[in-house]
């Protein structure tokens, strides 16, 4: 198993036994990633299973290490297309066909590493980006990495947007505008927060308002466990309220500030806020809910507006990483 | 785009103008699926977003119209694998390596298509299988199938079984062991019963007896939002509680009926029912959780414990279309 070669100063000097990296201490500061659970340092092996590794079969803090951007998104193809752009836009060595999935042994969900950035897959709805997100912070975690922020990018309705407008999410409400998620544990429902980190939404603006080519808002947004009879649509195969229904819904949503709405922000923002991590969203809307329920944009047009959390992005990490001022 | 060639005989003799056919009350007879949405009758056209599919793009009757057995799963390779075993199996003309994904424009679900047979993928978590269900019901529906049975086969954790159990649902339960799926519509929690087929499971067990090469089992099927917290692992990134509190948990759940876990029954259950199709779910037990979390059986063994819903379906299938006794 080989890593790509570290484009960032790694501050990792030796890679401990990996039975025992855990258990030190000394690792666990404040910049670091909190797994939230006592008895992974019990385990003599953790399998993610779904990303298909594992703590004894790959050396995790060698292939991972320097991350400091996780991005993730729905579609496995756009966060390959993601990986690549991110690739020419830090203008890094080798080519972009060399990247390849590195869980490419289960077809549950694709990962691609380009130097400080990882870029992964994660499916429809909060089950499934919430299996993806507990690997994933155990993998940042065995792997030591520090200072990282995660970013969802992806699609949604809008709600009161003009088509192709990008929001970076303010607060991630639930179907009831609640900025809270109800994670089941042992059957007994527990609240979290869904609490993102104002900070880096701030300097997302910040970048929009720099790059001036589409429009950008900050707003809530809704994270529903349905894409049809949750959102109000009125074209599924079951449907039994009306247009007036629906637009009343719609309506009271946008009052309590909801301006898109998607399926995976608030588990996002809980686990990320359960485990200390900084965390984004950014997501362009396809349509104004307002206007219609199916998207009937022609596939180039919808491909430009896909790439836009894309581009907003890039450029924050390429601030962040000094490449631009 | 052309049809495979049918296997069965098609009792449609012309395909009505597309724009009208969905009017046709004649069509709506007692074994056709029943679309709950008076909506539908007053588009013009309907886009099957993430299936690729539209009614104005596609000619669904006749690309659909013979199908009676509709199968869907979490992974998209085994899907895939599963249609190429089901034309062996029916022994059809052509090669599986013609065998190409309907839905291959987009990523979201891959789709494919052998004889009666329909296969599909629906990634993991109820609202990932629930935006597949409503545009595949809706799909059936423009094509006018008659006498469709669902069915999802699928891996699952079991709870007091040895593993490579396969169980056929009695019960699609919730965490809190009750056969219900809540769904929310406008901001309003509904409740639908996730009742499934008694007859189609009861046909299944018999099959089952008939192959006697593995074991299969009929239970309860908990269905989870979560793999983690809501399954009661303790090799999560997020765990709160004991060893001992997950075990009473598991306990609760046996002594309930539940005989293995997995992550989308209800929702199959809830949406099949609603829209009068016949269903069933066939998943099998990858490990005992009495035993452990950690998926940690070698791949060959999982490959071949995978294999056993499909074998049971395939048998299913075969007696149903008379090709054994």
């Amino acid at each position: 198993m080989t890593a790509m070669a570290p484009i960032l100063l790694n501050n990792m000097v030796t890679v401990p036994d990996q039975s025992e990296y855990s258990k030190h201490e000394v690792f666990h500061t404040a910049d670091q990633v909190h797994v939230k659970n006592p008895h992974l340092d019990t385990m003599e092996e953790d399998i993610l299973y779904h990303l298909n590794l594992g703590t004894k079969t790959h050396n995790l803090p060698e292939m991972f290490g320097e991350i400091k951007f996780v991005c993730v998104g729905g579609s496995a193809n756009r966060m390959k297309s993601f990986a690549q752009f991110i690739h020419q836009e830090l203008d890094l060595p080798g080519s972009i066909d060399d990247i390849t999935d590195i869980c490419e042994g289960t077809d549950r969900y694709s990962m691609y590493k380009v130097g400080p950035v990882l870029s992964i897959s994660h499916g429809m709805g909060c089950p499934s980006i919430s299996i993806m997100l507990h690997e994933l912070i155990k993998l940042v975690h065995h792997a030591r990495c520090h200072n990282v922020v995660l970013f969802r990018i992806g699609t949604s309705g809008g709600v009161g947007l003009a088509p192709g407008t990008v929001v970076v999410t303010d607060k991630a409400v639930d179907c009831f505008f609640r900025p809270q998620f109800e994670q089941v544990v042992l059957g007994k429902v527990i609240i979290r927060s869904t609490e993102l980190d104002v900070g880096v939404s701030k300097e997302l603006l910040q970048c929009s308002s720099e790059l001036n080519n589409f429009p950008t808002v900050i707003g809530n947004t809704m994270c529903t466990h349905d894409f049809y009879e949750g959102q109000g649509r009125l074209d599924g195969a079951l449907c039994s309220f009306s247009t007036e229904d629906k637009l009343e819904y719609l309506r009271k949503a946008y009052n309590s500030g909801v301006r898109n709405i998607e399926m995976e922000s608030t588990v996002f923002g809980a686990m990320c806020h359960a485990c200390g991590i900084k965390a984004a969203v950014i997501c362009v809307t396809l349509l104004n809910r307002f206007d219609g329920d199916q998207i009937s944009t022609p596939h180039d047009v919808l491909e430009e507006y896909q790439q836009r959390p894309q581009v907003l992005l890039a450029h924050f990490i390429k601030k962040r990483l000094g490449l631009i001022t």
